[in-house]
């Protein structure tokens, strides 16, 4: 545990090795240059294939070895299933029942329904979880109870680190809704349909052994084709890959909290006056109550003004597929599926467009989408006063959420933080997040029920605004009217031991997460 | 000119060595075992690249300079366009104006519209070509003109000379009918709509510098982006990337020559009898007249039985098309559009689907589709007694043609290739091809306008139509039936110099062509 710590670009102490491998400390925004060349996979051959092309094999558990499963291996798996994944699981009882040891888990993310691999976390079957870490298994990690260190990186950050080799992923697990015994795969059909499958493309491309699971095994060829079949080693078919019901939430609402829809409307109407909201203008909002609720409003907005926007982005809902299908967006780009309208629209609506980290998000290419986007709305946990802001863990200090797209999403030309100026009587603006995970010089406005503040870094936004009505402040402000009203709470008391690195998505080291005392 | 030749599987003399690299002798199909990894391009940054997505620059000049063009790098571009290309020829009087020299120039093909080229040849600003030489370059290369040698892939072999880190592309310039300036681009839209854009994805993927010209550029996001502009350095608008009645043929027709039409007719019976038409099947036909014609024997037999294809592959025309929109067909597998038709279907009709050499032909991935199809037409310029076959060279000696996706396809099921018995009194079966382009082991059945003779490998085959009513006889039959009505015409003569290798799909050196004497 004699890791040496230095100071990175945002003064906080991060170590320059994460379990066993060398890390790079933060050097502010754009600032690292990386070196060298992508990873590499070995050459395969045709001749090692099936001719006929059927990859199909009996079971999980026997394309588990024969994809050469063994102890020290990086197994990863993605999350478009969310919270009603079989398949994770089962992947590490094999192991465990195989007496396998010391794998890698490395989800997109993990979910609560992932819970039970607590058991291989602790008799070792699993070292440990490189991936968001959200509820039991956060829970579990902040406890200081995983082997080695997490390591947090954005949806971008992902795709970056296997890219550069910076992971090696020995066997991916993809989990698909439909496929062809060669291996072609798609999201939007069959009786498991979860829309998209963009979070397991880097793992299609780069993993060693790949196998696709699926439980809707159709004649080849599988169209679409979101994971290609030469990427495939070995099928399997299933009985059931995932729990349709929790594979979309189908409870993704409209908040109808007044305060929550305060915030929205002050986030329109500031687009509005700020001229964001204009003909052929592009916004990307959440699948969270508040961030529905202005996607509605702007839809409003360009209705009663005659004009469409040229893009939104996804986490695809009912509400931008209704905007979609009523001409108010002219293309929908999709990173993953959120309910069934978001399902049925992608696999019918030329319009509505399969993306995938790579072109989003993955910093380590010739451009990205997300600094296209006009308007991207973000939620946080906590912001401070130079606008950094934390999305990982709560002010208690708990390593409860993952990063997401939010950090990829941060280039986007405006980003907007509509939070609550306090949750539980603590306030969110504070003089010092927890953990960095956005650096403030890319955090815009923040929009809290009570002000909008505008990062003074964006003098054009505050010259466009200072006429307005809105109750535009200071963030200094903000946190004092906080402060009045829910005093200053206390700080979490935190261990030594880092149970978590969160990475920029540059792949340098921005944070860490310690364990806390109980 | 000292290369050392050896022997290979074939028997025929190859060298070791081709323009300075080490080259390997073809092994036999399947054999050579491929070391090593991919080729890894440098990791870049987005902080390199425009923030807002913008790559445009002025002029195809200015993005060859912003891309590092200099003496001895390698140039590629696709031939989508066909006989209409307007861009190549431009980028190598722009490389002579700049005065670079030694440039090897890495076209998808070659074709007679870029025939000024011989120029750049002749003054050194080009080297030599790697890649099919149609027509007029052909000529050239034949009479011993070019300075290096012509080295000739398959579409999948092109694809693993790319990958494997064969041939480094230094600037891959991919003429887009339509593109947006974050470098995304389609062939399906705009004024010189080609229909695929597939022969440019490796360059796509694998170049140092990509150059996307287009003369249909639109906001961002270009739906669908056959080329991702993750990939892409610059992108530039120009008047005209290509000459619309010459990008597709237009003149595809169906063949009415009496013989030929016999040739297509036996072979339909053939695929008939021997059970190869039935419900679910898969074939892919060429664009010749005879070809084309088989597909319409094949719909016939279609209709007759009331079964369907599960897929046909293309090269796309409108008797494709026709079969596809009657739902004879249930998708459609594209390689390249051949004519306007095509380009509408795949642009409109879902079950019209981009495919890539990647997906289909590569040799080294994880499978490709080639081997999947069910039955698959080619053509030959001469076939021997063990059904070894020619499509580069004529009997004349001259090379002037390219061999396209035709190596790639012998992995298909069951490989007929229909040829006339005699060309110009000249026959096509003969005891050795003056060029072998692919091993007979994987060719299975010959068909002619006087007899059918099929690979006594395939006892699967003769078994089946052992009491068939069609002219099924011994390829050496054929042969001498060939003779006794031509004579046997004086074998072409050859100087020393190597003007051209062939490669196999696995990227090892099958036979090579030699300068004829004049």
């Amino acid at each position: 545990m004699s890791v040496e710590l230095v100071k990175n670009a945002v003064g906080r102490m991060v170590p320059t090795e994460i379990n066993g491998k060398p890390a790079v400390p933060f050097q502010g925004v754009g600032n690292y240059q990386p070196e060298g060349r992508i990873h590499a996979p070995k050459i395969v051959s045709c001749a090692d294939y099936p001719q006929d092309g059927n990859k199909q094999v009996e079971s999980l558990k026997a394309a588990l070895i024969k994809a050469g499963l063994s102890d020290g291996m990086t197994i990863s798996t993605h999350h478009h299933f969310r919270n009603g994944d079989l398949i994770a699981v089962q992947i590490f009882k094999i192991a465990q029942e195989l007496g396998v040891k010391d794998l890698i888990w490395f989800p997109s993310a993990a979910f609560p329904c992932q819970e039970e691999i607590i058991e291989q976390l602790e008799n070792g079957t699993i070292h440990h979880i490189e991936g968001s870490l959200n509820g039991p298994l956060g829970e579990f990690a902040s406890q200081g109870k995983m082997c080695g260190t997490g390591v947090l990186r954005s949806h971008g950050g992902r795709y970056q680190a296997v890219q550069d080799g910076e992971v090696e992923i020995d066997i991916a697990v993809i989990a698909s809704p439909t496929a062809d015994s060669f291996g072609n795969a798609n999201g939007v059909d069959g009786p498991s349909a979860c829309g998209l499958l963009g979070f397991a493309l880097v793992d299609s491309e780069y993993a060693d052994k790949v196998i696709v699971v699926t439980d809707n095994l159709i004649p080849f060829p599988c169209i679409p084709w979101q994971i290609q079949g030469n990427h495939v080693d070995y099928v399997v078919e299933v009985e059931q890959i995932g729990l349709p019901e929790r594979i979309v939430s189908g409870t993704t609402k409209i908040t109808k909290s007044p305060d929550r829809l305060h915030i929205a409307e002050l986030t329109a109407r500031f687009c509005e006056e700020a001229e964001l909201v204009r003909d052929g203008f592009s916004f990307q909002a959440g699948a969270g109550g508040t961030s529905l609720s202005i996607g509605n409003f702007f839809g409003e907005i360009m209705r009663r003004k005659g004009i469409k926007a040229r893009f939104a982005r996804g986490g695809s809902n009912k509400y931008l597929v209704e905007m979609l299908e009523e001409g108010l967006i002219e293309y929908l780009l999709d990173g993953q599926t959120f309910d069934l309208d978001g399902v049925r629209s992608l696999r019918e609506n030329p319009h509505h467009v399969n993306t995938s980290p790579f072109t989003s998000y993955n910093y380590h290419g010739k451009g990205n989408f997300a600094g296209l986007v006009d308007i991207v709305i973000l939620g946080a946990t906590e912001v401070d006063l130079d606008f950094n802001a934390n999305v990982v863990t709560h002010s208690d200090g708990k390593l409860l959420h993952g990063i997401g797209g939010w950090q990829n999403c941060l280039f986007g030309k405006n980003v907007i933080l509509p939070v609550p100026l306090f949750r539980n009587r603590i306030p969110v603006i504070c003089d010092e997040v927890t953990t960095i995970c956005g650096p403030g010089e890319l955090i815009d406005i923040i929009v809290t029920e009570r002000g909008i503040a505008i990062n003074p870094r964006r003098t054009d936004l505050i010259e466009k605004m200072k006429n307005s009505n809105l109750p535009i402040r200071t963030i200094r402000e903000l946190k004092e009217e906080a402060e009045h009203i829910c005093g200053i709470p206390a700080k979490p008391e935190f261990s030594e031991k880092i149970i978590s690195a969160v990475k920029w998505v540059d792949g340098t080291v921005l944070d860490i997460v310690r364990q806390i005392k109980e």
